[in-house]
Formats: C-alpha cells, structure tokens, sequence
C-alpha cells in the first residue's frame, strides 16, 4: 500500500473514505445480493470501522439506498401510502409509482437499474430493491397475509406497467395520463393486496 | 455486382435466396417496425420478386414470425383461447403464455427476444411481436370493445409475470407451479379483457 500523500484519502473520516465506502457497498451488493451483504463485510473491504460507515451512511437499508444511487428515499415517499391503512392502498401506491416514473428526476436512476436487469447483478440489485426497501416494508406495514405473495404479484403489475409504458411504448399505455393508469391498475393491486389468492 | 459461381446463391429459388430475404426481412422489421415494412420492400432490398418471398414464407405476418426466429406459430397457440369466446379467456390465456414460457424449447427465442427490449430495433421487435401477431388478434377474436387499452393492460401484466418469474426470479412467483400463477393472474387479465376501464 502506498503512503504517499495522494493516498491521505484513505484515512477514516475524509471524503474519499466515504467514497470508497460506496464503491465496495455497490460491489458487495451487487455480488452478494442485498441478504449477503453486512455493513461489517463492506467495512472490512473499505479499510474501515463499521462505525464509521453507520456515521456515514446509517443503516444497512441507508447504505443500500446510497449504493443504489436513486434520487429518493422510499420509506419517505411510500409513508403515505402505508398511513391510510389496506382501505385504498392499491390506488395510492399507483399514485406515488406512476408520479415517481413520470418525473424524469426521480426515475432517471430507476431507469437505470431497470435496463440492468439482464445481467446477473443488476438483476439482483433490482429485485432486492424493489423487495426488500419498497414493497416488503410496505407489506409489513400494511399487515398483510401472505406478504410475500401478494407482494411479488404487486411487483409484477407494477413492474409490467413500466415496461409496457416506458420501455416498449405500448399505446394507449404509453402516452395515457396518470389518472388513467391510475383508475386501471389500482383494482388489480388492491386485488393482490386483500383477495383471495386461489 | 459478382457473377462468379460462388454468387450463384443469389439466384431466385436457391437456399441462399431464402435466407437472403429472412436477413433482409429481419433488417428491415427491426428498423423500420411492423407497420413500416412490406413484403414488396423486402423483396426489392433482397434482389428478388415479392412472388418469391410469398413463395418462401407465405403472408407478412408468417415472413415476420420467419424474421423473429420464434419456435412456434401464436394462431395455433392461441386459437382454442379465442375459440372458447370470452368467457374463461383470462384463464385460458394464461394456462398457455405459462407453459409456453415455462417450456425450454418454445421460450428460448422468446427470452432472446425479451432480452433485446432495452435496444430500440429490440423493444420495437418486442412490441409488435407481442401486440401484432398475438393479443391483437386474438383481441379482434374475441370481439373486445377498446381492444388497444384492454389488450395494452394485459400485455403488460404478462410482460411484467415474464420478467418476475423469469429474469427478475422475485420469489415465489419464480418457483411457483403454473396452476398457481394461472389462479392468481387469470382474473386480473379477464378484469382487463371485459371489465369497465374507469
């Protein structure tokens, strides 16, 4: 290892600690999957203390979050979605989604991440993005039977309708007004959400 | 323009005329979509007569299924779905698209295909594939009011189960059987075919 001044950047606490911090957070999770990462093991990589990546970043879902690089934090922009309770859900967490993906600020990033799908990693870091900060919370949150069902099916409407809108440009999908996708797709989540599965 | 022998494959009628026309034909379906591209266009890019390509692959719909390399014909796939009227159609749609999907054979093309959506010539591959040769059809047989926004809702939930069960393997929809995947998706895809739309 060099100890030439350029390298001051390692010590704990500089900005390039905090840097490099994320570049390992971003390789682990890509590598190892959302369960198989430990703030400890990214740490471990980075030089660091454990704690000092809690002094950066916070949580484990916080490290995620910054690795992933999306512009929002999603426990802030599902909150109100969860607050309402089952009554309705479908039609809010439409609302929040479509308003998330139609605002080129937010769903830059989420782009992003989508059109990694097809490699192994970006596959991983999707599914565990979606899962594990989004829908999993919320399903925890809205007190659901079969959280895991009901919310891989939710996964599968919400993430069918990104495609067919923002990637195939499917019409009347494609160019349809928010409302509308809305009115569509918020019976079907709200199915998923409180219906018998069969 | 080559005369020698090694060129004789150009020749109206050889083999190699054949699979001059399919490049040509998936060049131009690729480039310029469904809509925008002819048999007679096809045929003058590959130097024959558009008799000769109708000779070869029959009516434009059969010369763009030739040009997606798909392993099967979606008008005998989907003709007991439509001949059972719209009544059950949701589930019978979905009992074949899964064992389609779930069998090696009959998916490969197809998740070849899925995997180029990000690339545009892809997604409009994709996209026409998917709305031209399958549920536009079967839309117009089963006699549907708005058949573009209902069949549009319904791609995208088959899009969005084919990339969670198959490219994203969000759990358990991943290692479900397909009995339970038609159970839980059938009435989501009978609410589009016949439902009001709000």
């Amino acid at each position: 290892m060099s100890t030439t001044p350029a390298r001051r950047g390692r010590r704990p606490g500089s900005p390039d600690t905090r840097a490099s911090i994320l570049v390992h957070a971003r390789t682990q999770f890509a590598a190892q999957g959302y369960a198989g990462t430990s703030v400890r093991k990214v740490a471990a990589a980075a030089g660091v203390d454990a704690a000092l990546v809690h002094h950066y970043f916070g949580s484990k879902d916080d490290l995620f979050l910054a690795a992933l690089e999306v512009a929002l934090d999603p426990r802030e922009v599902l909150r109100p979605v969860a607050e309402g309770g089952l009554d309705g859900a479908g039609e809010r967490l439409l609302r929040v989604f479509v308003a998330v993906w139609d605002d080129e600020t937010t769903s830059l990033p989420l782009r992003t991440l989508l059109r990694s799908v097809f490699e192994p990693e970006g596959g991983r870091l999707t599914r565990d993005g979606l899962m594990r900060l989004v829908l999993g919370p919320l399903g925890t949150a809205l007190g659901l039977d079969q959280p895991d069902r009901r919310m891989a099916l939710v996964a599968s409407q919400l993430v069918g309708l990104v495609v067919t809108r923002y990637v195939l440009g499917i019409e009347p999908i494609a160019s349809a007004p928010s409302e509308e996708l809305v009115a569509s797709y918020a019976p079907t989540v709200q199915r998923y959400l409180e219906d018998p599965l069969g």
